[in-house]
């Protein structure tokens, strides 16, 4: 018997699976309304993903940009926080399945379960090039960058060196464009000081990109300029080369082979097993195409949101997977859900774009509004503010604030540990 | 070949392996002296370890109490950090050996190898009762904890949850009373309002010492005020007994058996390999027993302070295992490899007690400077103050004040993140 089955019952019983943006923000927008709720998670926290990167490149700590789930909601008794692993949806039964044999009832069932970098049917790249979904993902990350710096500083062999301080991301979306402004910056600025044997701003850093340009969703001459920032940084910019290998030894992309020791894989994602529990209609990717009101082909009481789903704007155009777009679809979810309750219906979910930001080093981001578009110092000013305001709480807005002030004037990074099996550099 | 054979051959070669409070300690008095200096650590970073326990226990974060250790040296052209495995110690030849394969020749070695936990003689409890020494340790600790109480708001077998709920901390030296009192306080204030099926408040605490009391390195009326603290936090102490057993089901002492599914081993340590490498005399806990000088009997050009030593005070009780013994060992070594080098020699090594601070809880804490005692809250303040002071950086200071601040005004832990393999909950 679980939790969920200890409340009252005449409650009409929403279950949330993922406490995300999506997730969260319509368990949010869900208080006060005659329900009680079970959000399941199979993390403990919520977590900020757009600064993910940073934790990846050392420069925050994983508590500056996750919240334990049950802090958030401590306030909320009608709320029931689980700890656990979904396997699957009973829709016949309208029972969400817990991995452990466990399984939910719920009247509206809300599925926000995000998704995971994909491989384009190179599961076997996974070990070489990891991607950033996860803190695990950044700490492992973040250890196989400062390893590599840590090997390269005892190689004598030139060969070998040179692969260690080659460092390849895949991919030049928004996520690849900042990890690779910020590894340049690391091995340029952050680092140079404390090596002896290597010159870290030797360090090569390559961005392949299989499209035509960096930050393809973002307008032209912002991606020109993107581009140009990051050349000035170091960075080396590999337009329309797609990727035909990845490996221990380093990376192929048409034709070319490029020696490096650390891929980072930024180039694609597939949503979570949500369409395959319940075997609806979804694209390449695995995102359920949902209907304008955001239910599931076939079961009014199951919502999709996130990045889990697609769904065209009022634009024609697919919802970009972003977090304001879930927070949007979180929001809606739980309008409709409390319409429902009352016996009305909203009309369909239509999604505002606010805008796009993405940095790409020190005192250089862009800002695509829409109306207007902004690059340079003050979109810099205005990314940082933005993130700062859209973290949860006074402590780690202050905390982030601190950490960022550290790395803006003295180029250094407070997290800089590598932990996991630390001792062993291996060759 | 290594880095450190690189160096100018015609200056001594100081080989320093362990970046601890004694290494690092020795490595910055050494500034300035004509010796090229190699660090050797299997870590990237120095470790506050009085702070640690906080770490295991959500109050600070992994950044806040750890520095890399290159970070720290950046400004000392002279010396060579190597992250490396030392495997032993080849005293003929002066070569460190690498574990893999490489060597480093030192004219003078200082081993400040620290220590690990022990089981006197029971190794096999360890995955039962993990002890803390490493950030991994902490972090381990830390899910293990924040865990328990997931799977207790899971769990309906009244039984399992009490196990669940029972946490039996093994020592009541200053890191079993630390860690008690702060998991008694997460309990009680941090965690209760985030549950719905469990009242963490009535979690058992539990302190097992083999000893008469608690902190017996304290004078008797602080150690009768810290038990007294503990146990106003709601702390059981168990004084005079011996445990027997660790498993998975709980601890078995004195006859008694207590089922617990967390432990936690605060009950001893051993020294590092050190003394094996040399072959050196040691005591039962392998520490090895050094000159009045410091150095290794028969070979006076290696020295060993820290927690791999032990040698007796100027009031013949032997020097305790805390950071100011190791760094005032430092501060000697170094200053006897100056002196040698000039041709002089120093009067044996004289350790000056600074004093003894133990946190219990809010609040609550002890200190004894010898002269005078105190406890209470004006103690509390002094051990937060002492311990912001010895870290090192404003920005960690900043950070850990500001953590402290919101676990003192709201109760709040920040770092409550269950990571590595967080989504297996297990039953």
């Amino acid at each position: 018997m679980t939790s969920a089955q200890a409340r009252p019952s005449n409650l009409h019983r929403v279950v949330i699976v993922g406490a995300g943006f999506g997730g969260l923000q319509a368990t949010h927008r869900l208080k006060g309304a005659p329900v009680s709720i079970t959000l399941v998670d199979r993390r403990n926290h919520h977590l900020f993903q757009p600064l993910l990167y940073q934790v990846a490149t050392a420069s925050l700590a994983t508590s500056e940009i996750a919240w334990p789930i049950r802090y958030l909601l401590r306030d909320r008794p009608e709320v029931t926080t689980l700890f656990a692993n979904v396997s699957g949806v009973d829709a016949a039964n309208k029972r969400v399945l817990l991995d452990d044999g466990d399984s939910l009832p719920y009247d509206t069932l809300v599925l926000a379960t995000g998704a995971r970098h994909a491989y384009f049917g190179h599961d076997e790249w996974e070990p070489f090039a990891p991607g950033l979904k996860t803190l695990e993902d950044a700490t492992t990350l973040r250890r196989r960058i400062l390893v590599a710096f840590e090997r390269a500083e005892r190689e004598t062999d030139p060969e070998r060196r040179a692969a260690l301080l080659t460092f390849v991301i895949i991919g030049a979306g928004p996520t690849g464009v900042e990890l690779a402004g910020t590894i340049a910056e690391l091995a340029r600025d952050t680092l140079r000081p404390d090596f002896r044997n290597i010159d870290t701003h030797a360090a090569r850093v390559v961005l392949i990109e299989a499209g035509q340009r960096v930050l393809a969703g973002f307008p032209d001459d912002l991606s020109a300029y993107a581009q140009r920032s990051l050349e000035s940084l170091g960075v080396e910019v590999m337009l329309g080369q797609a990727v035909t290998e990845c490996s221990v030894d380093g990376v192929a992309y048409g034709g070319n082979r490029l020696a490096a020791k650390t891929l980072i894989w930024a180039a694609g994602v597939r949503a979570s097993s949500a369409a395959q529990w319940l075997g609806a209609p979804a694209d390449r990717a695995f995102r359920l195409q949902v209907e304008p009101d955001l239910t599931v082909p076939g079961h009014p009481d199951i919502f999709a949101i996130g990045d889990t789903v697609t769904i065209n704007g009022p634009d024609g155009k697919p919802v970009p997977g972003i977090a304001p777009a879930a927070k949007q679809q979180g929001v809606y979810v739980a309008d409709t859900i409390k319409a429902r309750l009352r016996g009305e219906k909203l009309s369909p979910f239509r999604y505002q774009h606010a805008g796009s930001l993405a940095q790409i080093g020190k005192r250089k981001a862009v800002i695509d509004f829409g109306r207007f578009k902004l690059r340079g110092t003050l979109a810099w000013w205005i990314w940082g503010i933005a993130h700062i305001y859209f973290l949860i709480g006074l402590r780690n807005r202050l905390s982030v604030a601190i950490s960022w002030l550290w790395i803006h004037a003295r180029d250094q990074r407070a997290a800089r540990l590598i932990t996991q099996g630390s001792s062993k550099v291996g060759r």
